[in-house]
C-alpha cells in the first residue's frame, strides 16, 4: 500500500459523506448537475486570508495570483479579501475585468507579452512588470501612441533562489525579469520617460514548505531591493516580495509555519534601510490562498480487478487534474491526498488505485492507496484541488471537455 | 549546446522560410490570422498512409485513433484514407459524427465509459470495446432498454507488453480490458445475449521505435487471439492488433522500419491457425499517421540575455505543446526537433533556449539548442506537432486560450 498525501485539516462529514459549506458533497453534485466537479470553499479561503493577515506585519499587502485559479466567482469573493491581483496574460486581464475587479489594483507579469496585451493593460491602468529592456521600449512606445501614462514596475531576476521550492524562479539564467545588475539603468530610463514608476517585482520561487527558507529569501529580497533602489537613485514606491508559500500535497509534507515568516518580516520592517522606508510591500500568493480550499469530485463508473489489483475507474481524470496525476512539473509520481467522499472517515478495507476515464496509463489519481471498499456510484475526492487544477489541465484531451466548478 | 530531436525528412524552404503545402509558413500564418498556429500537412498524411499500405499485408485494415488529433478537417481528410476510426469518449463520437464519418466504421475503447456514452454509441452502431464484465452488463442492459442489437468486442489485457514502448498498456495489472483468462467466459456471454459479436481489441503499448519489438508483439497478439478464440468456442470475426508504431522525437531516435513489420505480419498471415483463418485484422494508429505531419509555429516576442544565456521568448508555449515542454509522460526532459522557421536551413550561429510566454520555468520548447541568430518577429517551428499537441495541452492555462489550427 502506498501512502496518500495529507488531507487538509477541517474537512468533516455528514452521515458519512464528505461535507463542504455545511452540506454533503452529494448535495453539491446534484446542484451542479453532475460530476466531475471542482468544489471551492469560500469559508476556507476567508479563513486562510484571515490567518495570513494575523501572522504578517500590518504593513504588508496581500495580492492574489490569478493564475492559481481564475474561476470568476472565486475572484469576486477574493476581491473583498486581498489588496491586489496579479495577472499573467491579456486573457487574465479580461477575466479580472469580467469579475468586476478594480484594474488599478492589478499588475501584469509574464515573459512574452504581446503588443496587444501591453496596449490593453496600459489602457486599463494595470501596472506592467517589465521583463526586459525590449519590453520596456515596446511599452513606452505604445503608451506614447496612446497618449497614456503607463504604470511601470520592473521584474528583477534575483541572484538567489528560494531553497527547497518546487519551482525556482531565480538564481541563474532565467527568461523572467532583468538580471539585477541591469535594473538601475532601466529604472532611470523609466523614470526619465515620464511613466509612473511603480517599483520592483522580485519572485525567487514557489511551493516551498520551509518557513526558514522563505524568511531567508524575503530577507535577501529586501536587501536586493534596497541595493537596487540605492543604485537607481530614486525612492522605491512599491516592492512585490513574491510568494513561495507552499501547501502540503504529499506524504510527509508538513504545513508551513507562517508565524515564523511573519515575525521575521516584522523585524525586518522595523529596521528598514532608508531606501525602503516609504516603500509599500506586498506578497503575491496563489496556491497558498486557494489550493487547500478545493476538492475535485469524480464518480466511480467501474470497479475492476486485474491480476489481483483493484482499480476504481472514475469519470474524471488527468484532463482536469494533471498535476495530481503526476504529469506536471514532477519527476517522481507521488499521491495527492484522496478519499472515498461517500464513505468519508470509514476504515481502510483494501488497497485500490483510483484512475481516470482516459485511455492512457498516465491517467492515475491515486496509486495503490488504502481506502474503504468503494462501489460503482460512489464519489471520490482528490484534495488540494483549488489551485492549478481546472485551468492547468488539458480539458479537451480525448474529447472530454471541462469539469463543472462551484464556489460553496 | 544540447542536441535537438531530428526534423522529419522532407521539409523544405522557400526563400529561407520553412514551407508546407507549397507555401512558406509565413503565408499560412497570415491566412490563419496569426500565431500560435498548428499546421498539418494533408500530403504528408497521405504519403504516410500510402507507405504503410505498401508495406503491410493487403489483408490488414488500417484504423485511425482519433485521440491523436481530432481536428475536424484532418478527420475528414482521413476518412478517405483509412478503413476505420477508434474513439475514446462520447465527446470523440460527436467529433467524428460532425466530421461526416460513417459510424459503423467506428469503435470505442476507454476504461470509464459512462452510461450516456454507452447509449449514444449503441444507438449510433459504434462497436464497443468492452473493458470489464461490469461494463458488459451495463451495455447489454442499455441495449435491451433501447431495443437495439449492440455491436460488442472485448478489450483484452494481454499478458505481455510491447518492449521499448513509451507507454505500456499490457503485461500486468491494468485498468484497461479484461485479464486474458476471464475473456472466454465473457465472449460466450456476449454471444448468448444476442449481441453482434465483433471480436478482440488487444493493445500492448504505444510509441515504440523497434520494428523487431512490434513484430514480436504482433506475433504474441495473434497467438493470444487464437488461444482465446479457441477457448471461447466461437470464430473470431475481428481482431484489432493495437498500434505501437512510434515516431522519432528525440536526439538519437531513428525511424521505424515498417517493411520488417509488414514482412513478419505477412508470414504470420500465411500460417494462421484455424481459429483466425476468417478473421478481419486491423491495426490502430494515431501518432504514426499524423505526428510528423504537424508543425507548431510561434512568434518570437522578446529576445533576452540572462547571465550570458539567450532566451527566445515566444507567444506560444506548453499550453499548446505540453509534451514538447517535457511535462507529459516523460521523466527526463529532452528536446523535440525545432528550428527558426523564418531562417530555415541557415547555419547555426548561437546557443539559445526557446521558451513560451507562460510565467513558469516549465514553459520551455527547446533547451540550449543551436540555432541561427533570431530576432523579435521571427517564427519558430516545433516539429512532430501533429499528434497529442493541441488537444493534449492545457490551452486555458494562464488565460491563454487555444492555438489556431490549419490543414494545408
Amino acid at each position: 500500500m502506498k501512502a496518500l498525501g495529507p488531507i487538509p485539516a477541517g474537512f468533516t462529514s455528514i452521515d458519512g459523506v464528505l461535507a463542504m459549506g455545511g452540506k454533503p458533497v452529494t448535495h453539491w453534485v446534484e446542484e451542479a448537475g453532475g460530476t466531475p466537479l471542482f468544489l471551492y470553499s469560500a469559508d476556507r479561503v476567508r479563513e486562510r486570508v484571515a490567518a495570513l493577515r494575523a501572522a504578517m506585519p500590518g504593513r504588508l499587502s496581500l495580492h492574489y495570483a490569478v493564475k492559481a485559479n481564475p474561476f470568476a466567482p472565486l475572484l469576486s469573493a477574493m476581491s473583498g479579501l486581498v489588496d491586489g491581483f496579479d495577472i499573467a496574460s491579456g486573457g487574465e486581464l479580461e477575466i479580472v475585468r469580467g469579475a468586476g475587479i478594480a484594474l488599478d489594483k492589478v499588475s501584469f507579469a509574464g515573459p512574452g507579452k504581446r503588443d496587444a496585451e501591453l496596449e490593453a493593460a496600459i489602457m486599463a491602468g494595470v501596472t506592467l512588470n517589465l521583463e526586459s529592456e525590449g519590453e520596456a521600449a515596446r511599452a513606452l512606445a505604445i503608451a506614447g501612441q496612446l497618449g497614456v501614462t503607463p504604470r511601470l514596475a520592473i521584474r528583477v531576476n534575483p541572484d538567489f533562489d528560494l531553497k527547497g521550492s518546487g519551482m525556482k524562479m531565480g538564481g541563474g539564467a532565467k527568461p523572467f525579469g532583468l538580471d539585477a545588475e541591469r535594473v538601475p539603468a532601466l529604472v532611470r530610463e523609466v523614470i526619465a520617460s515620464g511613466a509612473e514608476w511603480r517599483g520592483f517585482h522580485i519572485f525567487a520561487g514557489s511551493q516551498a514548505l520551509s518557513a526558514e527558507a522563505i524568511a531567508e529569501t524575503q530577507g535577501q529580497t529586501l536587501d536586493l531591493a534596497a541595493r537596487l533602489a540605492d543604485e537607481s537613485g530614486a525612492p522605491l514606491p512599491h516592492c512585490n516580495l513574491g510568494g513561495g508559500f507552499g501547501i502540503p500535497y504529499f506524504p510527509g509534507d508538513e504545513a508551513l509555519d507562517i508565524s515564523l515568516i511573519g515575525e521575521r518580516l516584522a523585524e525586518r520592517f522595523e529596521n528598514l534601510p532608508d531606501a525602503l522606508r516609504e516603500t509599500h510591500f506586498c506578497i503575491e500568493l496563489g496556491r497558498y490562498l486557494v489550493g487547500e480550499s478545493g476538492v475535485y469530485i469524480a464518480r466511480i463508473v467501474d470497479r475492476k480487478v486485474s491480476h489481483g489489483e483493484v482499480f476504481l475507474v472514475t469519470d474524471g481524470g488527468l484532463h482536469h487534474q494533471l498535476a495530481a496525476s503526476g504529469n506536471f512539473g514532477t519527476v517522481v509520481r507521488r499521491n495527492y491526498p484522496s478519499a472515498i467522499a461517500t464513505r468519508f472517515g470509514a476504515e481502510v478495507e483494501e488497497e485500490a488505485s483510483i484512475v481516470g476515464c482516459l485511455c492512457t496509463p498516465l491517467d492515475k489519481l491515486a496509486d495503490k492507496g488504502g481506502f474503504p471498499r468503494a462501489e460503482v456510484g460512489d464519489l471520490v475526492a482528490v484534495f488540494c484541488a483549488g489551485a492549478y487544477g481546472a485551468s492547468a489541465s488539458p480539458a479537451n484531451f480525448l474529447g472530454q471537455g471541462p469539469a463543472r466548478e462551484l464556489l460553496v
